[in-house]
């Protein structure tokens, strides 16, 4: 099947930033996809139109009752010239299930696959080359019916924007301060956390300024009943190597099922190394330290792919991991997940897709 | 201190609506209030102008991380012709406690009840008159800022919008049946739950969507640590009535300070019927059904007020409350708070804010 995307080409280009110079999601490229819904019609009149600001009526549900989704993922230049999308078809099963949770109706996979292909097609020359950069991509849904009544939207948009964005690690990777959060929660199991919905980031702003302000860079999540047990780290998943094994928080209904995490899981499960996905406390985290076992920790997600953790803060009880420098599984995994992202290694996972072809302007 | 608020009134009128036909929330004014925040400029350039969409940034972070807080209340019109609104400064009070725990920077409330004032006397005309009519008044907040590093806006909109709505009890009122939900969680401790914002809403809109299918009209959410511990019926705050008392659940950090919670409060202390703020839990309800001494139940609001609760339903065990009738408490707080609202009955609580004068277009 093939799906007819209209096409309008914008009549004028932005200027391409640098960007080592710039923040994470500050620019936005030539191109956006945009696909509305209506509750007769369904899903329609998916459209690539020039980057621009859209009119919303002011009661529309996005600004009162939060009911949005949205995804992210990575285009990369090889060295060669290539384009590559990582994992594209996980997003958009984890999109619909994040839909499925909040009500939102589902969009056709192989349609947003398509989208997602002529929109960086498109914008192909934003896609940075310079070393461990990448085009940074949103698609994302969200209620635009102008009701206030409390009731699932009958009206969303579906758009997808992209930003070109630098090197995580322009300065060499390095481990980061987590404090361990122990006042607020991010989520519970029952509620949304497993969806990637905007009320969850909101939920986390909160603990992420507390510790900001106290010098750390991260949060780290406890679940919301017991108040002991590990969720994530800021919006990343979390793994520990504890003696000869790597533990990760299982998903258990409030925690994101990363793809990263995914990946993580399978790339440790071909090196031979075994993954438990379980319960993981604090106080066993912090006995494994006292016990010299807590190898390293990393968290694991698009923006940063790993990012080694180097200290925890928890109520004042201090550990410092792996002192303090990037372990060993951390920087393989690093290496070897860019590796793939990039085209520089092979894909044994068939992971990445390669998008080729070019798009003109529909008439 | 008075606050220099721009005003451009519409050029043409809209009709207004038949409100006995009209769904909550679905009809607009013809003006509203838009005030601009920049981290450098504070809150700016407070304006009336004339309904309208406005204009906004796709990668504006509202539709990314959903950092935005509400807040509703009703504008009445008395038999003789005066505009009352109820306890509008307990709304801007909760507005900057959900400002505070969403880290949205606080809004001058002085400033806020001057633009309510303006807004509705500019819209004075759209206050419906038929018994139980109001119009209902819509302040929030939005992040702005299009930037998708997950941090707090540097931009925000605070926004009033205005709908009238139709009598909640047009066919008198009755008691609904409630589903007691098992599987899914609003909110809770450490979380977002006391805070008026969009994610909670979106949260509960599957468990809502499930209850209705079932034949259920509203939710009665549980606690998410224990999962038996009553928070809420719905989007309202819910009241008990065991032996010769009533029973709410305390305020935890999980459960909305209702204004109508915080009325029903004070008026049954001021008839000297006791009431206990405390945990509550979903058996301790049952058990007190089966001796008899659940009198009545009821949920407050700003929508519905009062609305009587007649059956309970929690994991296929059914209890039907007050043989399914409402109670007399129930109808009593009914009357006698929408007749302070209503300017019809004395206000010994000093409840009331009459608005007074004129607004004219500022050149």
């Amino acid at each position: 099947m093939t799906h007819r995307i209209s096409v309008e080409l914008a009549t004028t280009k932005r200027p391409k930033p640098d960007v080592s110079k710039i923040g994470f999601g500050s620019c936005f490229t030539d191109h956006m996809f945009m696909m509305d819904y209506d509750a007769d019609k369904g899903w329609h009149s998916p459209q690539i139109l020039p980057y621009q600001p859209i009119m919303m009526d002011p009661a529309a549900k996005v600004f009162h009752y939060g009911q949005t989704i949205f995804e992210g993922l990575k285009a990369y230049r090889t060295a060669d010239g290539r384009i590559l999308l990582f994992r594209p078809q996980q997003n958009l099963k984890r999109l619909n299930r994040s839909n499925e949770r909040m009500s939102i109706p589902d969009v056709d996979e192989e349609l947003a696959l398509e989208a997602l292909r002529q929109l960086v097609l498109v914008d192909q020359d934003w896609i940075p080359r310079e070393e461990g950069t990448s085009l940074y991509i949103r698609p994302y849904v969200f209620a635009t019916e102008p009701l206030l009544g409390v009731a699932p939207s009958r009206q969303y948009k579906f758009m997808i924007i992209m930003s070109p964005v630098g090197s995580y690690y322009a300065e060499g990777i390095h481990p980061v301060r987590i404090h361990v959060e122990s006042e607020y929660v991010r989520a519970v199991a029952g509620g949304v956390g497993q969806a990637k919905t905007a009320g969850n980031y909101a939920a986390g702003l909160k603990a992420q300024e507390k510790a900001s302000e106290q010098g750390y860079s991260q949060v780290l999540w406890l679940d919301g009943v017991h108040r002991k047990y590990i969720e994530e780290v800021g919006s990343m998943n979390v793994f520990f190597r504890i003696g000869d094994k790597v533990v990760t928080p299982e998903l258990n209904g409030s925690i994101l099922a990363g793809i990263t995490r995914d990946s993580v899981i399978q790339m440790l499960g071909s090196w031979g190394v075994e993954v438990e996905q379980r319960r993981l406390s604090i106080e066993e985290l912090f006995e494994a330290q006292e016990q010299g076992r807590l190898v390293e920790a990393f968290g694991t997600g698009t923006a940063a792919v790993i990012s080694p953790v180097g200290e925890l803060n928890w109520e004042n009880r201090k550990i410092i991991i792996g002192e303090g420098r990037t372990g060993e599984l951390s920087a393989r995994l690093y290496n070897e997940l860019t590796g793939i992202q990039r085209g520089e290694l092979a894909d044994p996972f068939g992971w990445v897709l390669e998008l080729k072809g070019t798009v003109s302007a529909t008439s």
